[in-house]
């Protein structure tokens, strides 16, 4: 079976080292520094809570599924920022339930 | 391999259902509702955010990993609360990258 | 002595009713709705702790002044679009410290 | 007639002054530090904006009145400790709408 957050993170590496801010939205986050990506991560956290207290009333999960999709994926651009990774964050929360975590393939192709 | 979000999913839909809001942390927010556990999700996202700034000073990233997957957790009781799940975000994420995301298992024992 | 949040109060008031969303920017802001005000306001209180951790480093407080100041405006525009005003909030305030508050001035010309 | 912000400033200032973190509330903030204060800044915000969304369906301003007086007094102490002030955030909305702003009043009793 797949794992999305370990591919997600070999993905934002590779975009990450990309020189061009034009090349790609991650590169350009990036280009941008830390404060952009941080008010990005804000944002969408943001957006996120407003999406859930509509879900709320409206019974549909469809806005706050994508929101909360929108805050990890800029939360791990952060990480990649900072040089830390998304398998860091998903072997915390393993190890918090006494789970097998994820191990970084440093060789990936 | 295992799935750390799937698993942690199963978990938390199975102390969602737990009745007595002592019986853990996750049913204890679930019984104060809504408000409550989007409370924990803005503090969360905001402990993050000052952890990267942290860690922009330090070059320490073990404070900042820490905060994100208490985000990503309470993002998750969060969207287990409104009837959705982790799965539903990382198949977003998997969509938007041409990945192949999880599958639910229903009939999980 | 003047009185800026009570002015301010009566000018937001004012362009709230104009009917066009092209006169002002605030005007724009009451079009959106509660949703983009919100976003506005989350926006704006994650760029003041930013900008905070920033003045941290470098002891200049100008950039964490102004964003404070687009916080309070923001927060102005969501009171007065759900109903409430700055006068409000003063006078809470006044309250908390045994202080006397603000008067509403409902002949205001 | 009486300015609340100048006089909470001067209020903020003495309590900032005062050694014994047991002694007041926003003593005791200044004494745990920037972080923490910023965690409640964060915090307050984003509980003004989940009692905005309730505000939306019940019509009651009161909890976002509340709110927003808490994020503006978490605001104001953040400033004292950064070494900003609330008249400094006053003097830079006045100066957008072309009010007059207020004055420093340095030999403050």
């Amino acid at each position: 079976m797949s794992d999305v957050i370990q591919q997600l993170t070999a993905i934002l590496e590779q975009r990450k080292k990309s020189a061009d801010p034009d090349s790609s939205y991650v590169a350009s986050l990036h280009h941008q520094g830390l404060n952009k990506i941080l008010e990005k991560v804000g944002e969408e956290a943001n957006e996120t809570i407003i999406a859930a207290k509509d879900s709320e009333q409206t019974g549909d999960t469809k806005a706050v599924v994508y929101e909360t999709a929108d805050l990890w994926f800029h939360s791990l651009v952060m990480l990649s920022h900072l040089g830390a990774n998304g398998i860091d964050v998903v072997n915390e929360l393993a190890k918090r339930f006494d789970m097998s975590g994820l191990e970084e393939k440093a060789s990936r192709k």
